[in-house]
């Protein structure tokens, strides 16, 4: 009956014409704030550029994806990657501009490994030799590298891994062995059926100089921790594993189906000399004698840069959710007031006015910027770190490990949740299709875990600040140090330790300053309390773990809260309008942080008893002076449409028509007619799929 | 390499040995505990006799489920169905015994709504001449029924549904029309392919009777409001929707992909008079006048059975993920102790050691029994108040109404978030498909929205108490009162209320029975101020919602340490092993639960400061005394590794073969060879899918 679909009409008022009055109600300026966010390095302007070129690809259309099957939605996904490349050729694309239509496009790339740790490890851990053999067939994709470092029985503990690579001195090779099922490489992205080559971390095992034998069966081995490794595992013609790898790919996943995560085995496999990446250690060749690095820690880089971008990503996955959840609670309507007139039963409110709603989506919509800010921070921090190691200078270096550490933990798990807290509050449609974030949220949830798992990699912030307390207390023993944390426990841990610490100092609901000095206050008292436990007490590390993981967070969350202070005080491009809303959303992120864990502010007096029991209303009040800006401010991080792939979250408001025609035109089911009556075997009647009864869906499986 | 794969032996401990050594640390009886817990209504006996022959039957193996497209996903569901309907009729099940095959083989069945919502509302809401007429044929299958309310543009808000029943009076007919596109039945499940029935909730049109018209035209139609229609809505032979009726599947969601959730439309669709489910209400086809039900609440009785069913679900659920990640956290190893002796770096600790693991899985164990014994007082509660509403006594309608709103809300969160928590503890391989939690969690997140959303419905529950506590203020003016709360409110009220309420008198860490005091005195001092703020203070309905929410979460908390305390005090079948460990479970989850709101608990004098402060110690010194015991308790639960679906969670603890088995033997995609060369058009190179090249993958989109 297609007439009497296309005649119909929507319920008034329309999804349009309420987000234009929305947008109508708030006097920020919506261009000026995105530049603020995303103009300085360029952002904004890769998007514009590539945008419309994906667009015009159909290849690119996200329609049908969420209804193919895994080995489908893989070679979709290794098809879309073969034609960005060609587009990036074609248009001269940047390597940000590449990065940019990535992100656009949405699939985690069979080829994002190659373009991600592959080449980064090749150009920090490779020597000058392996630099320039290497790096022009890795850009010019002639040949498709993975990074195979963890192992189905070894993650987090590298230390741990069994995948050994023994020098032999006779022939001056190394043999790749697993020596059990567990050392099988596994998890290994573009790895599984992508790559014809990989970084393969394994123990380099080399002759004990202690007990040389005369012969290799007589000689002992001893591990010298794991190397990186750079090997040819497929035949480049034929993309056959080479004789002696085993190789495939590990199946599906909580989400991540475009991506071909590997496992991987070796039957002493030989490689030569050169596969050792060797700018930090080698072996010689003729002595098999092991040179180690200068500086350890330099191969921690890798990693904190992983971290420290996986914390700037962390900012625009929240900023997709909440934009569609404030775009969708805006117009979705459900119940009158319950105190409205009895004449007026019938208007409801939309869904965004409940405070209800409210404290779920508008703490995150706060949350983006403090994640933007901080992101921010940490860049700058990665990249002058980074300049000063070139240069010679590890000093930084473990301030900035910790720092990615805690924050790396903390904001993709305020991320994480927040996808899903935002899903949760778009009632129904929330779980459909049509949400834009399905997957969103199964792709994210990798990251509490990858590049380190966000409840282990704490401990190594809380290491940090308890060396950095001690060093404070006795600052003549150990030399005084000059990092943010050296000042900011010299500020608060005389006030922590004081016998009089009974009175709150800190006005946190009149005083902006006075909240980041709380959370100052509180991080610092945390720090010491574990210093106490840990240094005074002596108490097991194992046994405080608990305590170290709440202090890591502390401090995390102190420099969010900083850092959105600082950029705040310090923002010279924005007018009053945004100033103003800006600063009532670091008020409502600093509060509602500091509300969810008030106990602990109480305890050690970084908040008094009568401001935190006023803090709800606070928070009442800052929500509903946030509440008019709500749909411009998400307009400002300029997610695009094609991006959000949402009907609930369109900038155009039309939600339901998006719904509808997901479900009426475009979806594969409704194409076959079934047979309903269990007596039958047939399950598919007619057209599309006629024939189809019980035995043959079993044959296909 | 078969040779080299098959030779490939573990690491030492394997997987087997770890939890034989589990299980023989603890002395509780696993049996006698599982009788405890499951063996009362026959549930074991009912998995005992299914599952054999569920296992028997190659269209119920799920190795490969995981890895086919949506369409063929739900064809595979339908076969299912029907292979279980035939099996129950050979068997001779029970309708029990046939919910239990549902259960094991975990589909979301497309019959479900034939055997649940439809069936229960025709049997509770049709006359006696509808029962006579319809039962037989539903039992049969002869017709197959769906149950369809929601639609695009309303969920929650049922008197706002737009789907109207026009009463013409010339015909005797009702007119069934969707007057917008919002107004489009939307998500009711078992509709979009399977049902060819549909209860059809729509709003009742009859004539004015204040302004009746000459003829249909003139004629002003009034609603009704939202009555229930038994409607066919596809043609028997050819399973074609009826002329006037448009219905589809909604597509792909979060979940539920074997489940066909539909939309459907009515354009002046004509069903007979008798088509109104009329045992409540009725319209005399004669006058055209309306009779309603004696007492309205009663139809709410369909809606507390779901939830009812839904709280007692979430145990199980639960106990799922718990059992997978106590089984496999007691395996897992990674780092050594790290204040181990220099010369044993080398043993890695099982993850379970980690308080940081505990203090994630543990409160979680402790929280499967807390749901348990409540969702047994919730059973008892429904059964005792539908014996009295069948008799005519409506008093606890209200009580029970109330209870289920803020039980199913909180109970649904804590199995949402506890499956989500326990995945991502289990470290890289809680996001693999081995993990056996990606359907578990993908379908049961629907649970926090559906039958009542979870921030929603809390109002209800909420809105109770405030008038119990006016009640129990006032008890001459408006009756004393004499449920659970009236009790509660009566006995904490006067301590909330003293002047001189400024000492804490519960022992919460030494006395167990002051553990349910603090609750109940907690939960009545928020329902105070909740009554303070509506009733005295005359504040705004919607403006304290965020605080009404709080209020029935922190009553329904008491519902479950209360029911935990008593089904402790009043158990007579366990033996000292198990109900020791019982008693420390029931420990951990109150204090674990105090202590994430330990300043509300502070606030109002149902916890000293001290107290609170020793409270991680406590917990810390709960979960080392249970930990032994964790793989005994989880066995307990009974859940068979068919169900599970986990490689992790195996009761045999062949993780990592199991994994290796799944990647390595049964993952499709490892039967193509790619071209990974971006100059080629060539996606997937020989056998099994040769010439795929991007034009052909751009075709099939």
């Amino acid at each position: 009956m297609p007439d009497f679909i296309d005649s119909l009409t929507l319920a008034e008022p329309s999804g349009p014409s309420l987000l234009a009055a929305e947008r109508a109600r708030s006097n920020i300026s919506i261009n000026e704030l995105a530049n603020h966010l995303l103009g300085h390095d360029g952002f904004l302007q890769r998007q514009s550029k590539v945008l419309p070129i994906i667009l015009s690809e159909p290849l690119f259309k996200k329609s049908t994806q969420a209804n193919i099957s895994r080995p489908e939605r893989f070679k979709l996904a290794l098809a879309r990657g073969k034609l960005l490349r060609r587009l990036a050729d074609k248009h001269g694309w940047t390597h940000a501009e590449h990065e940019m239509a990535e992100y656009l496009v949405d699939d985690v790339s069979p080829y994002m490994l190659h373009m991600g740790m592959f080449v980064t490890t090749i150009r920090e851990q490779g020597s000058d030799e392996q630099r320039a053999q290497w790096l022009p067939k890795i850009e010019k994709w002639e040949i498709i590298g993975a990074y195979a470092q963890t192992e189905l029985g070894h993650g987090s503990n590298v230390r741990g891994l069994e995948c050994q690579a023994r020098w032999d001195a006779t022939t001056r090779e190394f043999v790749l062995h697993s020596p059990t099922l567990t050392a099988s490489k596994w998890w290994n992205g573009t790895l599984g059926r992508t790559a014809n080559f990989a970084v393969v971390v394994a123990q380099l095992m080399l002759p004990d100089p202690k007990a040389k034998g005369q012969n290799e069966k007589e000689t002992k081995y001893v591990s010298y921790g794991p190397h990186p490794f750079l090997v040819q595992v497929r035949d480049l013609k034929t993309h056959q594993p080479l004789e002696g790898i085993v190789i495939g790919d590990i199946g599906p996943k909580y989400g991540y189906p475009s991506m071909d995560n590997a496992y991987m085995l070796f039957d002493s496999f030989r490689i030569p000399h050169s596969a050792l990446l060797s700018r930090y250690s080698s072996v010689d060749p003729e002595t098999g004698l092991y040179s180690k690095p200068a500086q350890p820690t330099v191969v921690y880089g890798t990693l904190t840069y992983m971290r420290s971008k996986i914390i700037q990503h962390a900012r625009l996955v929240l900023a997709r959710a909440v934009t569609i959840a404030v775009r969708y609670t805006a117009i979705r309507r459900q119940f009158a007031d319950r105190d409205s007139p009895p004449d007026d039963k019938s208007t409801e409110l939309p869904v965004l006015d409940y405070p209800t709603v409210q404290i779920r989506i508008l703490p995150l919509l706060a949350t983006t910027f403090a994640l933007h800010y901080t992101g921010l921070a940490m860049q700058n921090i990665y990249n002058n770190t980074r300049k000063e190691i070139e240069s010679g200078d590890f000093g930084s270096l473990a301030y900035m490990h910790s720092m990615s550490s805690g924050l790396k933990s903390l904001c993709t798990t305020l991320a994480a949740d927040g996808i899903e807290t935002c899903r949760r509050a778009l009632g129904g449609h929330g779980y459909g299709g049509g949400s834009g974030l399905v997957q969103l949220n199964t792709d994210y949830l990798s990251k509490v875990t990858v590049e380190g798992d966000n409840w282990m990699i704490t401990q190594q912030t809380a290491a940090y600040l308890i060396k950095k307390v001690a060093i404070a207390l006795n600052p003549a023993a150990k030399g005084s140090g000059s990092d943010e944390i050296d000042l900011q426990f010299r500020t608060y841990l005389p006030r922590v330790q004081a016998e009089d610490n009974t009175v709150c100092e800190y006005d946190i609901l009149r005083n902006d300053w006075d909240l980041v000095r709380a959370f100052q206050h509180r991080a610092t008292a945390l720090a010491y309390d574990a210093y106490q436990d840990r240094v005074v007490r002596k108490k097991g590390w194992t046994s405080l773990m608990v305590n170290l993981h709440k202090l890591s967070r502390a401090q995390s969350q102190c420099v969010l809260v900083t850092q959105f202070y600082l950029a705040l005080t310090s923002n010279t491009d924005l007018s009053k309008p945004a100033t103003d809303v800006l600063w009532d959303l670091y008020r409502l992120f600093a509060l509602f942080t500091l509300e969810a864990d008030r106990y602990e502010f109480f305890a050690c007096n970084a908040a008094s008893k009568p401001d935190l029991d006023a803090i709800p209303e606070r928070i009442n009040d800052l929500m509903s002076r946030i509440r008019p800006h709500a749909v411009r401010l998400v307009d400002a991080w300029q997610i695009p449409d094609y991006l959000l792939d949402s009907a609930l979250g369109r900038s155009d408001g039309r939600v339901y028509e998006d719904l509808f025609n997901r479900a009426h035109r475009l979806n594969p089911l409704n194409k076959i007619t079934v047979n309903p009556n269990y007596w039958d075997d047939e399950i598919v009647k007619g057209e599309g799929g006629g024939g189809e009864d019980m035995k043959s869906i079993l044959a296909k499986l």
